[in-house]
């Protein structure tokens, strides 16, 4: 990325100026957009209003006759696992289903694996002397958060078109036997939207690790999410696990947060047999049981793995237009000038825009300027530190369409006035 | 308790020789009952089937406008705070709403304590050398297990009629900093019943203690859960903690697990300023959010504290006539023997049955050959380990009404069995 493609000085001058009269012109309007989270829009949460009436009085039996309304059931209704079974490529025997949040699961997962000693480890995490965890980058920063809290370390790895940098990752899993975690978010990650290779995830399963007890967190959190007409599969790492020798090294994570309801869906954990013994076992002592009334509401809501299918292509036609208008606009008002590069990806949830190099930051300042809100620079990086400042997070599906045009459209006019600023300064040897 | 009540030698070796027939008949009958656990029945849960198609399609906006479908509002929806602000004692400001179980509340509290520094602690509890907690006996054991199983060590202290023996808790917190906490169920105490004094309440939020992070975790899981005509109020041990200088000391827990569904209602917390912000910003690391839904059905249905006064009655109806008949049974088959001794409590979920010390785990086993399931002898102390092996909890809810008499008619053969042959073996010296 260089500033070639702008030609020579007088060029990069009047397009900085331009941008200048531009961005004067968007602060003067007042917008009030925000871009900052990944949460479905209204028009997605309709799709499940019949789960407010669900599942109906007198329905409160599953099929094996347990009464879902009272105390009970650890691992969550079978019929509910058989669902996602397929979707998270988990057998449903050796899926557990928890509450709202698949995030609390991952915590918790965290929680228990420094308090109550891991299957294959030699003493609890908090009676380590370090522990760290690889976090591929960019990545989502609810995860490195919950683990630093805990003192845990974060090490980034790069990321590449396939999945995280394996050489990287086999290196420092094989060097250090305190790396004890990595995080994955294998399809349509977030931000950038990378679906793991089959050869990612056969290395993830098969390489060496220093620790008996680490663990890939496999938030498979964009599992059924597609935007592309075909969709994407990846390979079944907990299969791949058992094959390697390395049944226990997978916790596989997913929820219907971005299915049915944000904040009342259900979440789910599937392992090895003898991880989820543990699991359950731990939670033994934490609850008397998941709210299984609602996961009946969703086995009567979604009914089968069709009808999740279905429901979630009802999803994509509502959200592929929005992320359609952001490529759109990105090429049309950032295309061919060198000044940023973004993903455009088959699924999930965000697009991730790459502006040069000590550039992120001050986008999003000058952004929240003209009234529009971007998830914090740095925010996809370990410690809020992108050392590059270089990666913008995009979330497309809250908006309604023409917010969300808008707001793009203000974010290409801030990348145009920083990016061309940092031209300028560069060509002048500052 | 002495023999003496059964006159001589000859009179309890009659007594012996017809528990001996009636067990033995007993046994014949081949029953399958259940009294282990104190959950409602399907009557109680019917009470609460309209919530089953709540809150309607159309209904989610909150009374502040959130959408509660969405993620976020980690403390829950204010106007269900409102609701139970009057019978948990807390301000609503200073309530928070959870998940559907308040014991997995209690379990995240200590697991919090263990892992982040709580208002006023010099360390994390996990990097203390020791971690004890008082728990009055006969108590609850999942308040048991969830310490165990971190390795915090549990001191029993003595019930008495008034709570727990408050010389004894005085002397033990002002002596040794690692005691942290106290388990403390305050009205209709699990297992007997009692409803702690006014001036023991003032007492637990007065005492000096020597660690400056002790907490009382205040498990006020029957507040409304009233058998009398008239209810037992407690003294509000928040206000008091605060005006006696400990405003930071008391964890208050509550939850609707026995006032909606078992298995879907919904928890809180309550505690001072310092300490709720203290809960959020960890549970901010762990959750977007609690299931706000399942908040607005629980708002929609019960309405107001008036609304749920009027529900906790129609319980009444339904689970007095059950507690009447325990007692009526165990006046009938074991009043004035001498041979055992019951609680007959005010409200809650359990009657506690005392028998002659040695007899407890006997009386249980004889049941059990009866095909009569009750919670294991010494459940209600740590470790499992009743040391006078005396005190056997009832839980009268579950069955219906003729499984009821005819498990306590069961009972009673029972603790006729097993505390005549006691009583021989002391007449002959053995």
């Amino acid at each position: 990325m260089t500033s070639s493609n702008l030609g020579d000085r007088d060029r990069l001058v009047a397009e900085h100026d331009r941008a200048l009269h531009d961005h004067a012109a968007l602060v003067a309007r007042g917008l009030s957009l925000d871009l900052t989270r990944g949460k479905p829009s209204a028009r997605q949460l309709d799709l499940s209003e019949a789960l407010l009436a669900l599942p109906g009085e007198g329905d409160h039996t599953a099929a094996d006759g347990t009464d879902c309304r009272n105390y009970g059931g650890l691992q969550g209704l079978p019929e509910l696992r058989e669902i996602f079974s397929g979707p998270l490529q988990v057998p449903a025997a050796q899926l557990v289903v928890g509450g709202n949040s698949s995030l609390a699961m991952m915590h918790d997962t965290v929680v228990q694996a420094l308090l109550s000693r891991l299957p294959g480890a030699e003493r609890r995490w908090v009676d380590e002397p370090r522990v760290a965890f690889l976090c591929p980058v960019p990545g989502y920063d609810r995860h490195f958060a919950l683990c630093e809290r805990f003192g845990i370390e974060l090490i980034p790895v790069p990321m590449t078109p396939e999945g995280p940098d394996m050489d990287v990752v086999e290196r420092l899993v094989r060097e250090d036997a305190q790396v004890k975690g990595i995080w994955c978010v294998p399809k349509y990650s977030n931000p950038d939207g990378v679906c793991y290779s089959d050869e990612t995830v056969r290395r993830l399963a098969a390489m060496p690790t220093a620790a008996p007890d680490f663990r890939v967190f496999w938030d498979n959190a964009y599992a059924v999410h597609h935007l592309a007409d075909s969709p994407v599969e990846i390979a079944d790492i907990l299969e791949l696990c058992a094959e390697n020798g390395n049944p226990d090294r997978v916790f596989v994570f997913g929820s219907t947060s971005k299915i049915t309801l944000a904040g009342a869906g259900v979440a789910f954990f599937g392992s090895s047999p003898a991880n989820v013994a543990w699991l359950i076992g731990n939670a033994a002592k934490q609850t008397i049981g998941p709210d299984k009334i609602n996961q009946l509401r969703h086995v009567r809501f979604l009914k089968d793995a069709e009808g999740l299918a279905a429901h979630m292509r009802r999803h994509r036609d509502l959200i592929r237009p929005k992320f359609d208008a952001v490529i759109r606009i990105l090429d049309k008002e950032l295309g061919g000038t060198g000044l940023a590069s973004w993903s455009d990806p088959a699924g999930g949830y965000f697009i991730s825009l790459d502006v040069p190099e000590g550039c992120a930051r001050e986008v999003v300042r000058k952004a929240a300027e003209a009234g529009i809100a971007l998830t914090p620079a740095g925010a996809t990086h370990p410690y809020g530190d992108d050392p590059l400042d270089r990666t913008i997070r995009v979330a497309p599906t809250y908006p309604d369409l023409e917010e969300l045009e808008l707001a793009i459209e203000g974010l290409a006019v801030c990348v145009r006035l920083v990016a061309t600023a940092r031209l300028m300064e560069r060509a002048s040897g500052s």
